[in-house]
């Protein structure tokens, strides 16, 4: 028992200085005027495949940036390169716990590479994991979950933390839904019974679906932002 | 620099009291002629439905027992339930660290359920992660893998740790291969790169592929540790 209350003061302390860099970046990014997005999922689930149709779709129309968090290599940062868009890759492998997670620290060490005042829309993919990267704020302003639908239906009563705090929830590989024995009703009922409503859009990167309505959705949510900035 | 460095303490203090306990969990397998293997995977990668399979096939010719691991709910443990084996589901919300694995500690919290010396085979499904679980010890004499086609080519190289230290790899959703763009002959370059000739086995709980070879590859270690005994 003591070890277990010992380890949880450690946790708190760990999530509380977080917090606090969390705010320092976003009082950066509000000065920017940019909006942020914090994409999450599990690892291979089409974070990185999404954002090259974004990338490749967006780039003329609004003023993107990514930063790519990955427990290690720049593959997914390599893949990006192409788009010649303001690009930085986090390496969270000499970090804390594990590493399987972006902080509001890794977040924080990778902002002096991107020129914010000329990024309207931020997008942080995060490290591949159902768990922690929903504990760490990083300022963002939404929390984007990919799914893909080969996950299984289960997945949002078994990791409730990181479906309730989804913004919004892409359900991925949608163009495998006639080969997988993938109950999406039931999927959706699990997802509403942890976040009530939560916005939702189908999507396949292989076939184009739900790109342009994803794609409105984030240039609709960065325009708001200038606006009100 | 400093923070991390205080963080680094702290980690490898975690670890070190990791180790021991993972030392007393073996010793505790040893005594029984348990075999027991640690299955992991990225979440919904398909480990509970081969497990399912597993059951089914072997439960009559080898003693099996079950010790679930997952951040909350028991749905993988009442999937299990049917087939009438020692079973027992451990929760890690409690725990430490956003929960993201199972350690020696809460493994360890699970056996007294457990009537280890009529185990021959305990299978210790871990929860859905690439990366924390790599890094605990919980006492297993080896470490199987799960990987789903459907995560790409390139996760050996992202994930490096978890598949360095699998000692057997279940590739896995092998019914999917011709609706996917996945590069077989790539994904295993990659493996042999950081596990080099790692086993592996081809599987899909959904035909039955390789299924045949994953019990005999389990009936034999068991049986090997027990011979040793």
């Amino acid at each position: 028992m003591h070890r277990t209350a010992v380890k949880k003061v450690v946790l708190e302390g760990v999530l509380d200085a977080n917090d606090a860099l969390a705010q320092a970046n976003r009082q950066k990014f509000d000065e920017a005027g940019t909006y942020v997005v914090n994409m999450m999922s599990s690892p291979g689930a089409g974070k990185t495949s999404l954002l090259e149709h974004t990338l490749e779709r967006m780039r003329r129309k609004l003023r993107l940036g990514v930063l790519e968090g990955d427990v290690q290599t720049t593959l997914d940062a390599d893949r990006l390169a192409r788009f010649h868009v303001p690009l930085v890759q986090v390496n969270t492998d000499p970090g804390f716990g594990g590493e399987c997670h972006l902080d509001a620290n890794m977040v924080r060490s990778g902002l002096p590479e991107l020129p914010l005042s000329e990024i309207d829309a931020l997008i942080i993919e995060n490290v591949g994991n159902l768990v922690c990267p929903a504990e760490f704020k990083v300022g963002e302003d939404a929390r984007v979950m990919v799914y893909a639908i080969t996950e299984g239906e289960d997945k949002p009563l078994k990791y409730p933390l990181m479906f309730r705090s989804a913004d919004l929830v892409l359900v991925n590989k949608m163009d495998l839904l006639e080969h997988l024995d993938f109950d999406l009703e039931q999927f959706l009922g699990y997802l509403d019974a942890v976040n009530p409503g939560v916005g939702r859009i189908f999507t396949s990167a292989r076939t184009g679906r739900g790109l342009d309505e994803w794609c409105s959705w984030l240039e609709n949510r960065a325009a708001r932002a200038r606006a009100v900035q």
